[in-house]
């Protein structure tokens, strides 16, 4: 998967490719992100990328040709996704991680200041993406977010795949708790069926109490998942969860 | 404001505390960002911070006593606000970033790999964050997606205190479309309004954008504003917006 990054900051995104997984992935070939300094495109003698909008108001609009040509010194493909990070975007999702993890290219264009011409959108057909319903300074971050998560789905990024699938909004429940040594600790203990050697046992109290935190923490989710829940297992869990009063 | 981040990865949130506005805070005195390393505080003769799961799984979690340490070195005070950056969290959203600009001081404690150990988010009493619903390798970046949206909202972080009130959300609207200089490119015009020179005219215009772009791209959001709206003027605008089939 390769990623170009439409930035006026490419430190930024090279910096946090830098660390952790991330950095491993890059430097096993399974991910290639790039960036692309618009600022490098700019026909203006002081490298100008941004003016004062049209109509008065605060704040700088970032132009169309320093964009624009930045845009096309990047070579797609039939396969390439091209995506603007917007707070205006339909909102990511894991769902839309996995679906972008099937791409071979992905174009990220961030922006900064108030905002794009809004040509830059026209021009690159791009999709909007935001990642919530928070304002930041630029894309930087958000771009960062999708490299993240669209890596995690891309096979061969986690040591395990199976990593991924457990991994919270996968299935439609938050992740169960996780306890690691030692068995207590500051008068905490670990709860006895994860010493019972019982697997079954386990994997039946960990998907209970994913059930039992998803319903307390995000009755959204836990509302689609009771709808949508046709697995027995599941189905007699779930009637164990909804016939207790308490956890 | 101080940050306090509790993180595996201090140097990723240092890199990318070193860029742009935040950048410009933080030499200004505006906000103080600041690292705590788990990793400093524990006892172990080989580092370590993580260890196999109970019960089995795969993956690592990050064990109690570095963090319990690590958490302990931060002091605190009344005005103290501790966060875990979790996929588990409450959704972070511009009006909770608007509450915690209030704060004195922020803790941000970053997860990574599969998860804490349960007993983390028990003993540091923290409230729980996510910025979405998807996976990240680590609270790196949602903490810094924090820090940067908190931060707009503090007096004096942005050039003016106008351009946070008018971000996307603010006021539950989407940011009407911006354009700079040349009037055409490429064949693309800036709509002739915005030459006009009449601000009433101009400003109407842009606050009908915001409720169509809105209406077409958030109907959440616009479902919201319309049930909330009781500005005459914004109820004049309103009505044309509604019996428009079309932008």
């Amino acid at each position: 998967m390769k990623f170009d990054v439409l930035t006026l900051f490419p430190e930024m995104i090279e910096q946090a490719c830098s660390h952790s997984i991330i950095a491993r992935a890059v430097n096993n070939g399974i991910i290639d992100v790039n960036t692309v300094n618009p600022r490098d495109y700019t026909l203006d003698k002081h490298k100008k990328v941004d003016d004062t909008p049209f109509g008065g108001g605060a704040g700088m609009v970032l132009m169309c040709q320093p964009y624009f040509d930045a845009f096309d010194s990047i070579k797609k493909t039939e396969n390439t996704e091209v995506i603007l990070l917007s707070p205006q975007g339909k909102t990511f999702n894991q769902k839309k991680a996995a679906e972008l993890a099937r791409k071979e290219h992905i174009v990220l264009i961030c922006g900064h200041y108030e905002g794009f011409d809004e040509r830059i959108k026209l021009y690159t057909n791009a999709h909007e993406v935001s990642i919530g319903d928070f304002v930041l300074t630029g894309g930087e971050l958000p771009a960062l977010c999708l490299i993240d998560s669209i890596s995690r789905n891309i096979e061969g990024f986690l040591g395990k795949m199976d990593s991924a699938l457990k991994d919270s909004f996968s299935d439609g429940l938050l992740e169960h708790p996780q306890y690691t040594k030692p068995r207590e600790y500051r008068g905490m203990k670990v709860p006895e069926v994860l010493f019972s050697g019982n697997h079954a046992l386990i994997d039946g109290w960990r998907r209970k109490q994913q059930m039992l935190i998803t319903r307390k923490k995000r009755p959204d989710l836990f509302a689609k998942f009771q709808k949508n829940c046709n697995n027995i297992e599941d189905l007699k869990l779930l009637n164990e969860v909804l016939f207790s009063e308490t956890e």
